[in-house]
C-alpha cells in the first residue's frame, strides 16, 4: 500500500539578501517559500512519498507562486484554501562565523492565521492518508489555527492515521504557558514527538533530571531523561530529539537520538559547514517520517533522518532537495564529498 | 531664504521581478522603497531643496533600510517615528506592450496605518518649513492617518506654510463617498491641487461640463473646465492636471496643464518609451513644487514639472533621480537623447 | 464534464544569454524549458484546463528539472517516460531591431527522439481525455516519433477524442517531401489544423490561388484560399492561420484567421513590442484549444487565441504565463497597458 | 594576399550600470573594454581579417584583462606595450527615451597618454600590414600621442600602407584650434577620411556651402559639399560621412554617404531601436575598411558599412560582434528580424 | 553632551569581482565605496554617534554616489569639498584558502590627493566636534594632504578635541623614511595611537626589545614593549595594537591589546571565517573610538573594539554594518551564531 | 629556445548552477568551457609558455565561444578542426560539506568524438613543438579518438617531442579492460605519466605491493610502489602521483609525489578550503609540465605542480588562472593569504 502523508501549517514568502549581505546593503532579495510543515512535505515528495500540504493562501499571484513552488517538487496542493489578505513573509539574513543569522517575521494577518475550521474538510483531505504531521508553530498562530489543528488531529485519529508533531517552540508567537496548555491538548493524538534540546523545557517544563546539561556523555543522559519524561507523560510511540552544537554560524555539529519507549538510539554526529541552516529541523522531521512509514529499524531510522538533515544544511532555501539515494549514501558512511561523475 | 519642504505619508518596500518577468517566474525580487510623498521628497532633495519626509516605520532592519534609502538621496528623516508592526509592501510586475503592469498591495497593518496623532509633533516638524505636501493616499490609510493629515494641515496653515495635495484616488483604500467627504475637509487648507484626469471625478464628482471628454482639443476644454470647478469649489491658488495617454504599457504620451485661476498653461507633450512608469505622477508633483517654490512663471513651471516626470518614466524605481540641469535641458527642448560626453 | 487535454512531443532545455547579449559574450545562460506541445500544455494549465504533457526524458536531474518546471505550472507529468541518453537542448540568442533572434539546435539523440512505441500506452494515457494535440515537429523527430504520433492519433480517434495539429514545418528536421508524406498520413485523424503563413506551402505544397501574396486585403484572400484548400483536402473541422508581419526583431504585427468550413473569421491585429517571441505560435494553439473546448463562437475563439499569443510576446520564456481573465481583458479591447492596481 | 589591418589608440575599461539604472543607483558595474581603434580591430577580426591593435597598457591584471578581451575576439595584441600607471576608464550610463546616455571620462594619466614614441617600433609593427587606422581621439590624448600617430603615419606611407582616419572630434580632449592644427598635419598621410555630420566643422571649420543644413534632400547636398571640401583640401581617396538622426536615446535613424572623388553614394537609412549606441561610429569604420580592403564597389561598400553599424546598435558593449554573413544579410535587405532557426 | 567625531581622508570607489572570481574572469564588478577614515565614520554612525567624514570629491555623479553611500549610513557629508579630476579607485580580488586577496590601486591624481589646505576650513568643520580621527594613509597621499592633516590636528588641539590616528603604513604610497618623518610631526597632536603588528616598525623603527617576535606568550611581551615605546616616545594616552594571525585567506585569528600607560589589556581571540577582510582594521578603530568616547573601561573598550572588527570580517564591503547591540552580544560571549529569530 | 606545448582532447561547455544551488533549483547556469587537455593548455599559456590546444568543434557560435575562451587566455587555436554536430556538455553541481559535487555528462556525439584521423595533420601541428600532452579521457572517447591519439603520439616521437599523459580513468566512458588495452598501446610513446591514487589500479591493475593502503607513512610506501611498477612496466622518465584526501566537499588535503626512476620526491601537503575542485588534477599536470620544460629539479618541480593545483582549488571554472609568480610564492612557503596590496 502506498503511503500518503498530509502536513498542515503555514508557508511563507522568504526574502533573503544574496550571499552574506546584510538587510540594509541590498537592492535584491532572493524570493523562495518555506515553512515547517511545507518543508516536511517537500522532503517527503522528494523521497517519492505521496505528500500533500494543506494551508490557506491569498488568491493573488504571490499566493499562487507559493503553490507553484510546492507543485514543482511534486507536493499535492489541491486542498489549499484560497482567500484571506496576505501571505506571511519572513526576512532572512544569513550569518557567517561569529555573526548569527537573523530572521524578521512579518507573518501576522496571514491567510492561514485568519483561517477558520470552515476552510478545511478533514474527512476529505485525509482520504487515503496514512500519516499526518504538524508542528508547534501552527497552533501558535492563534486560537483559530489551534482549533483547526485539533480538528485535524481528531479526524486523523478517527481514521487510524499516525500523527507526528515537531514541538518547535517559537517565543515570538506565544508564551510558554499558552504553549504548554494548547500543546498538551494536542499531544494526546500524537504518536511521534520531535523536539530539539530546548523545546521540551520551553513547552512542557520538562528538564533533564539530576544533571546540569552541559557537556559530553552527561548530555546523552540528559536527553534520554527528557525523552523518557515526554513518553511517560504523553504516551508517544517515538520521541526524537535533535542535538545541535552551534560552534558558529558557519560550523555546527549535528546529531539526534530516537527513543522507542525501550531503547535510546543515537546517530552519528556530523561536523557541518553550513550553506543554509534554515529548515534543518524540518528536514530531520521529513527524514524521520520517511524512515518510519517505510518501517526502518530505529537505528537506521535515526541515521536516515540525521543524514537527511545534515545534507539540508548544504542546500539553499527552506526545502531539502535530496533523494533517498543521496541520504542513504551519507548515512551509509560516505561523507567524503568526492565528485560524483 | 532657503526653502524647506515637508512631505508626509507612507513609504513601502517595493518588490519587483527583474525585467519583464512575471510574479510566478522568479526567485529574485528587486527590493527598493517608494511611496507618493516619499517620492516627492526625493525629487526635491535631488533638486537641492531641503526636503524632509515624515512617516512611521517599524524599528527593525527593514524599516531602517527604508530610512537609509531616503538618506542616500539626501532626504531628512529625523522625525520619522519608529515602532509598529510592519512596513507596507507592494509587489510590482512590470508590463510591456499590451500586457499591463500589475500591483499587489500588502500594506494593511503597516506602522503608518496604525500610527496616531501622538506620534507626530507638527510644531516641531514644521520648524523652518515653507511647504507641506501630502497625497490623497495618506488620509485613505484610515481614520487615524486622516486625523494626522488634518492636524498637519492645520499646523501648516497656522505657520503660513503653503500646502499642496495630489488627489491620487485609490479605489482599493476607500470608497468614493468616504474619499469625497474626508478630502473635502482637508482641501480648505490646500493651496495647490494636483490631479490626474480621473481624480476629480472619483473624489469630488467633478466632471467636465457639456462635453464628452474624448479626443484632441475637446479634451483641453474638458480639463480646463475641471480645473476651474476645482478652483471654484475649494479656492486653490493653483490646479495642475496631468494628461496621460496610455498607448500601451511600453508607450505613453505625457503632458499636463496648470491653471492659476486666470489662465490655463498647457505643456509640451512627450512621447515616452517607458522604463518604469510607477512614480510618474509623484515626479510631476516634485517638479511642480520645485518650480513653484522657486517662483517660476506658470508656463515654465508646468514645463519643468512635465519634463521632470517625462524623465522619471525612463528611470527604474519609484524615485526620480534627476537633476535640475537635466530637467531644464529637456524642458528647453533637447529630447534628442544624444550621448552626453 | 471537465476537459482534459493531452499533448505529446519534445521538451528541451533552452539556454539563452541574458538580455540582448550574443552567444559569445556571456558566461551565464538562462536555463528554462520549452517545446511546441509542452508550451501548449502550460498555456492550458494556466487557463485551468486539466492538461497533461507526454514525452520521454532521461532519468537524470536535468530531465527531472524539466518535469519540475511543468509541474510548477500544474501540468500533469505522470506518463512521461524516463530513460534515454539526453534531453534536447536549444540555444537562443534574442534579437533586437534589425538583428534577428538566432536558434542553435542541439536536439539530436534526445530521449524522445530515440523513444519507441513501447514507451507509451495510449489507452492508459487517454483515460478521461477529450482532446489530443501535437505539432509537425514531433513526427519530424524521426520515424520512431512519427510512428508514436500515428499510434496516438489512432488511439485518440478510437476514443472519440478531438485531435489538433500545428503544422510547424522545421526545415532542419526533415525535407518538404518527407514532411508532406508523413504529415498527410496523420492529417486524416486531425480535426483542427493550425498553420502559419508558410507551413501549408512547405508541407503540402498548398499555395494561395491566382494571387501573389503580398499586401493588404489581397493577403486576406490568399489566406482564405489556403485555408479552404487545406479543409478540402483533409476535411478538417477548423483551420486556423496565424498572420505575422515581421517589422523587425523588436516589432511585429500579429493577427490570425479561423475558418470553420463556412466562414472566415479574422481577428484584430496587434502591434507588438516584443519581449520574447519564441513560443508565440504555441500560445496561439493553446488559446485556440481553450476556446474550442469551451465552445466559444468562432469570432470569439480567434480573438481569444490571438490575444493570448499577443500577450505571450511580452513574456520571457517559451511558456505563456497568462490567465483567462488577462486574455479576455485584452481580447475585450483593453490594450492600453495601464497599471492594474 | 591576406590583408592585415593595424589600428592604434586607447582601449579603456568601460564601467556601466546594468540596464537603464543611473550611476547613483547601483552597486554593480558591467566591466567591458573599448575604444575607437580597438573597436575597429575587433570588427575586422570578427570579419576574418588579420587585425592587430596597438596601444600601451599597465602591467597589472586589469591591463591584462583588456588584452584578454581583445584576444578573445581574435585581435593580435603582441605589440601592445606594457607599463605606465593606469588604464583609462570611462563610466557609461545608458539613456532611454528622452534621457540621454551619459559618459564620464576618467582617462587622464593613462599608460597610452603617457607613452612616448620609444614605446613603439612601427617598422616591426607594420611588417606584413596593408592598412593602418586611427581616429582623431588618439592625437587628442596629448602631444606624445600625436607624435606617435605622426610616426606611425609616416612609417605606413613609407611602406605603401593605406591609412584611414575617423576624425572623431572630442571637445573634452582639445580645442578646435588645436585639433585643426594637429589633424591637418596628419591628414596628408590619410587616404580614407571618415567623419560624422559635425566633425568636419569642429576640426577643420568646413561647413556646407550656401545652405542651412536642416532637413531632407537639402541635407544630402550639404553632406556632398562637405565631403567635396574635405577631398579638395586633403586629397583623400574616399570620404565617408555618417548621418545620424537622433529621435531619442531609444530611437535613431542611421545612414551614411561615401564619396570617391567622383560620385556620392548614399546608403539605405535604417530606423534603429537602440540596445547600445556606443561604438556605432567605430563599427561603421570597421565595416568600411572591410569592404574597401575587399575591393567592394562604392555602393556595396557603403551599404556594408552602414548595415554593420546598424547591427552594432543592437549589441551590448563597444565591440561589434557580427559576422560578414550577418552584415550581408541585412545589407541585402533582410531587416525583418525573423528568428533564424 | 553628544559626541561628534570627525574623520578625514580618502574615500575610493572599490571595484571587486563577485565571489571568488579573478580579475580577468569577469564582466561585472561590485561597486562600493570605502577608505580608512570613511570606514571609521560609517562604523560610528551605525553606533549612533554623530559622525562626519571630510574629503574632496569630484563634482560628477560618481563622486556624488560616494557621498550618497555615506549618507545612506547616516554620515554627515556637508563639508566634503567638491572638485578635482577624479575619485580614487581600487580593484579588489577576494582570496580564498592559500590564494591571497589582491589589491590594485588606481588612486593617483584623485581629488583629495590634489586638494589643498584652502579646501577645508577646520574651525567650521570642528564646530561641536569632540574627536578627530585620521590614518597614516592620508598624509601619505602627498605633501598637500600631509599639510591639511597637520592643519586639522592643530585646529583640533586648539579646540580641545581628542585626536586618534591609525598608523596604517602603506609602502606603495611612501618610503619608511618619509613616513617616519611626516608621521612624527603629527604624533604630537595625537592622543590615541592605533597600530598593527608591523606599523610601529615600518613607520618609527620601533621593534620589540630583546626578543624575536615569533609565537605565543613571547608575542604578548613583544607587543607590550612596542606599545610602551610608542607611548614613551610620543606621550599617547592610549596605544592599541591589533593582533592578526593569518592562517589563510579564509581563516584568521583576531585579537588586540590596549595600553593605557599603566596596564596592558588583551582581548579575547576570535577564530574568524572570513567573508571580507578589507576594512577589518578600520572597524577596530571605529569600535575603539566608540568605546572611548563612551568612557568604557579599558578591558571593555578593547573587547568592544575587537568584537566589532571580528564581525566586520563577516560583512561584505569596506564598511562595518553592525549595531552596538550586535557587538555587545559578541563581546559578551555569544559567538555561537545561532539564528536570531 | 622557446618551448611550445601541444595538447589534444575535448573541450566541453560546462553548465553549472550559481553558488551551491542544486540542478533543479535554478533558472541560470554559469557557462564556461573546460576539459582535461584544454585546462592544461590554459595553465601553460598563463605561465607564458606557447601553448596550443587541438580538438574538433562545431562550426556554430557555441563552438566559436569555446575557441574564444581559449584565445582569451592566449592559447593557440588555429589547428582546431571545425565541423561535426555538437560540442560536448557537462553539467556541474557544486557540493558542500557532506554533499558531493555532481557531474552529469552529455558528451556523446560531440564533434571530437566523431572526428577522424583525417581531421588532423600532426606534422603541421607539431611544427616547432617540444611537448605533447593528452589524458586517458581522449582515447576513451571512442576508437576514432584513440586512433588519433596514437597517430599524434607516433608523430610526436618521430619528431623527438616529449609526451606526457594523465591516466585519468573515467568509468562512464569505457571499461577497465578496454582502457587497459588501449592505454597500454599508447604508453610506449609516453615519457611522463601522471596518475591519481586510483588510476593505476583502474587502468593497469597495478596495486601497491604487500600493504593495505590505508594511512600515514604506509601510504607513502604504497605510492612509491605503484610509481615503481608503472615505471618498470612502461619505462617512463617520470611518474607523478597526486594524493588527495577528501575530508568533505569543502575541505581536502592535497599533495603529490614525483618519481624519476631513482628517487621519490614528496611535496608539502596543503589543507585546502575548496572554491572549485574541478580541474584540480589538470592544473597539477600543467604545473608539472611547466616545471619540467623549464628543467626544474624534481623537488622543485613537484612543489610547483602541487602549489599550482592547490591554487586551482580556489578558482572558479576548469581553468587555472594563476601566474608563475603566484605559484612560486605559495611553493616558497607563503600560504598565509595576507592581502597583497
Amino acid at each position: 500500500m502506498n503511503n500518503k502523508v498530509v502536513t498542515f501549517g503555514e508557508i511563507m514568502l522568504r526574502l533573503a539578501p544574496n550571499g552574506y549581505l546584510r538587510f540594509n546593503q541590498v537592492d535584491q532579495f532572493q524570493a523562495t517559500y518555506g515553512g515547517g510543515e511545507a518543508n516536511v512535505a517537500v522532503s517527503l515528495a522528494n523521497y517519492g512519498v505521496d505528500a500533500e500540504f494543506v494551508t490557506k493562501l491569498p488568491a493573488h499571484e504571490i499566493g499562487q507562486a507559493a503553490i507553484n513552488d510546492l507543485r514543482r517538487y511534486g507536493v499535492e496542493t489541491k486542498h489549499i484554501a484560497r482567500g484571506g489578505e496576505r501571505i506571511g513573509i519572513y526576512f532572512l539574513e544569513k550569518g557567517a562565523s561569529q555573526r548569527p543569522s537573523k530572521v524578521i517575521y512579518d507573518r501576522n494577518h496571514s491567510a492561514i492565521m485568519e483561517a477558520t475550521t470552515a476552510d478545511f474538510n478533514w474527512d476529505e483531505i485525509f482520504e487515503g492518508a496514512t500519516w499526518f504531521h504538524f508542528t508547534g508553530i501552527t497552533p501558535a498562530l492563534g486560537d483559530n489555527a489551534a482549533a483547526i489543528c485539533l480538528e485535524a488531529c481528531k479526524a486523523a485519529k478517527a481514521k487510524g492515521i499516525k500523527v507526528s508533531c515537531d514541538l518547535n517552540y517559537r517565543k515570538k508567537l506565544w508564551t510558554r504557558e499558552k504553549a504548554g496548555q494548547v500543546m498538551a491538548g494536542l499531544m494526546e493524538y500524537v504518536d511521534v514527538c520531535i523536539a530539539n534540546e530546548e523545546d521540551a523545557a520551553d513547552v512542557f517544563g520538562i528538564h533533564a533530571a539530576n544533571t546540569d546539561v552541559t557537556k559530553g556523555e552527561v548530555n546523552h543522559d540528559g536527553y534520554k531523561d527528557v525523552a523518557k519524561q515526554l513518553k511517560d507523560r504523553f504516551g508517544f510511540e517515538y520521541v526524537a530529539i535533535t542535538l545541535r552544537e552551534s560552534i558558529s554560524a558557519s560550523d555546527n555539529n549535528w546529531a539526534a537520538m530516537l527513543y522507542n519507549g525501550e531503547d535510546y538510539f543515537f546517530s552519528k554526529k556530523y561536523a557541518v559547514r553550513i550553506v543554509d541552516r534554515v529548515g534543518g529541523g524540518d528536514s530531520f522531521g521529513g527524514g524521520l517520517i520517511y524512515s518510519l512509514v517505510n518501517n526502518y529499524e530505529p537505528q537506521a531510522a535515526i541515521e536516515f533522518a540525521v543524514a537527511a538533515s545534515c545534507l539540508k544544511h548544504t542546500i539553499e532555501g527552506d526545502f531539502n532537495r535530496v533523494s533517498v539515494a543521496e541520504v542513504q549514501s551519507l548515512a551509509g558512511g560516505d561523507g567524503s564529498g568526492r565528485v560524483q561523475r
